[in-house]
């Protein structure tokens, strides 16, 4: 069996350029690699739900939004198959037979959850299915059968909670289910960039994202807005490197080829940051090469946007043939399920004739 | 819209005389009063897997047993749907969608679930499907827009979550869901009989149930076997009714006809039970008394059981006939709740028209 990848997203907004560096711009080069049998890219509608309950029309609203970023960051349907999360029936029930095999107190062990819940402010009202969505996790990984799951290391503990339900089920049932990898980022720098007013997360409601969506313009007016240093008040002060956000987003993006491009007197990263370091070069002259370095990454990615913006029935066209293509291969792990816990009782002959023997 | 009865039993052993007592005998009452429109009686084999994951032979080997039981006392696959949980996919996907209407502490609080966890002695290690089961319960009970569920009072938090899950949804997203009422016993001698021997629980381990399916002699065996007063030694001794489980039982089956059949010489089970009060009276001659009352209450049944039990196949015929009636009605409520939620994307040409004019 080759190796199958299951990845993707909850759509409760457009993706930025946090989740291109992220995991975007990786998962394009994963699918292209030839080195995945299958690879699975999911809107995850249903979890979005999970707490979002009251707002059913942001998630709604916003599958279309991904899939159109997902397509302009290069996701190929004839590669990936993109599919819609709630459209798969399967995995809610496979979910529903994962929760008899974790327990409550493992649960509330998981430290992603912890983190999570303490994120959202949820304290003692958190969402039934918000609290169990590493299961449902363990149902999407093992629908398909995914070998390999790329996620950030803050992900790892919902990784370990699956392989424990998949070593579980094979252990009581049947050898059916199979114990997926994460596969972590190679470039560091490029898990967890902060938003552009330097602040950790990047939230919709502070604006602080620049989205892949972003027009030229409003991309450069967000880099030339962004968080530096505030002890860098002149050009001939020393800058700091630390909590900078532009150039944690240089170490992110900009390759030596920039340099030659537009910024010649540069050798490259290293001499810049000397440079900013020992006092002498301005804010303004960084952030003009980082707008150029994103310029460059996200152009392509705009305008293959438009051009899906032109017909967005077929952008739905792509994800009803993905979610039925993902529904087929969901439903036949789902066959295998039950059959390993022998709960297919109409298809299974041997247990009607043993009572019927018993019976005679 | 006429009233919907929605009730069952986990297959995890064959039924016994408190089942019969508590709720089957009503049950088949209910479903041949013509006040209800519909009757779905559900064998539930995935809640009972909730915490029997270690062990689905049990579950898997019991449902005929319930099936024949089921049939045994008069429920007519001609009048009641008979189906089997697990069959109804939709089931499943409905509970997913309810997790994110509850909050974990919520579902703490709920008395049922607080005592059935004591009960199973599962303190921290309790299966996350186990605590969650009244949410399942929930998605059963509507999934049929069941209006009434007959329960014993001990149930009553949980039909209450159900209504709860109603409210919300309905206030949510869409007015879908019906609020079911709970239909509590009208005779309490005949809720929680107690085992033979006395105790408060039957359980098959301990071998103090009188099961549906035991022979005549059985029967009779049990009944002169039984529980009744430690301090009625001799015959001339007083006698205490308090837990003594013939009385018990005599409460719950003995009819005014049953004294002119089978002890003419009292006048009903007053008199009976005040000579057993003042001495005089031998549990013996109660106890044939209680036998005969059980033999001509249970004649009948186990003469239907048997001629059921010549063709299993058959029985498998109508739980399959069932469980297919019961997953058109399921279906159709799912479909309800996804329009509802909003959820049914690729049939929701107002969103693909609003997304293509939001792009023009």
């Amino acid at each position: 069996m080759g190796k199958i990848i299951l990845t993707g997203d909850r759509p409760t907004g457009r993706l930025h350029i946090g989740h291109y560096a992220g995991s975007l711009k990786r998962r394009v080069e994963l699918q292209n690699s030839g080195e995945y049998e299958k690879t699975y890219i999911m809107i995850a509608d249903a979890q979005a739900l999970t707490d979002n309950a009251d707002n059913p029309e942001k998630v709604r609203q916003n599958i279309i939004e991904v899939a159109l970023d997902y397509l302009a960051c290069g996701l190929d349907p004839e590669k990936s198959t993109l599919f819609i999360q709630s459209q798969i029936s399967e995995l809610c029930e496979l979910t529903f037979y994962y929760m008899d095999l974790v327990t409550v107190s493992r649960l509330q062990r998981n430290p992603t959850v912890k983190a999570e819940i303490q994120m959202r402010n949820f304290e003692t009202s958190i969402p039934v299915g918000f609290f169990t969505y590493p299961i449902s996790q363990a149902a999407d990984i093992t629908a398909f059968k995914a070998t390999t799951v790329p996620v950030g290391e803050d992900q790892l503990p919902m990784i370990e909670q699956t392989r424990e339900i998949v070593r579980k089920f094979n252990t009581v049932y049947d050898e059916v289910l199979v114990e997926p990898d994460a596969l972590l980022p190679e470039n560091q720098a490029c898990m967890r960039l902060p938003g552009t007013d330097g602040k950790a997360k990047m939230s919709k409601s502070i604006g602080n994202c620049i989205y892949l969506s972003d027009s030229a313009d409003e991309v450069r007016k967000k880099v030339m807005g962004m968080y530096t240093d505030p002890l860098h008040l002149q050009v001939s002060d020393p800058g700091h490197l630390e909590g900078n956000t532009v150039f944690i987003y240089l170490d992110a993006f900009c390759r030596q080829e920039h340099f030659e491009r537009y910024l010649p007197e540069y050798a490259g990263l290293d001499e810049l940051k000397a440079h900013y370091q020992r006092g002498g070069l301005g804010d303004v002259k960084v952030k003009k090469f980082l707008n150029n370095v994103l310029q460059e990454e996200l152009e392509p990615v705009r305008s293959r946007r438009k051009e899906y913006e032109k017909d967005i029935p077929a952008i739905y066209d792509i994800l009803k043939k993905g979610s039925g293509e993902a529904r087929e291969v969901a439903a036949q792990t789902l066959s295998d399920v039950k059959r390993a816990m022998k709960i297919n009782y109409f298809d299974d002959a041997d247990l009607i004739q043993a009572q019927v023997e018993k019976y005679r």
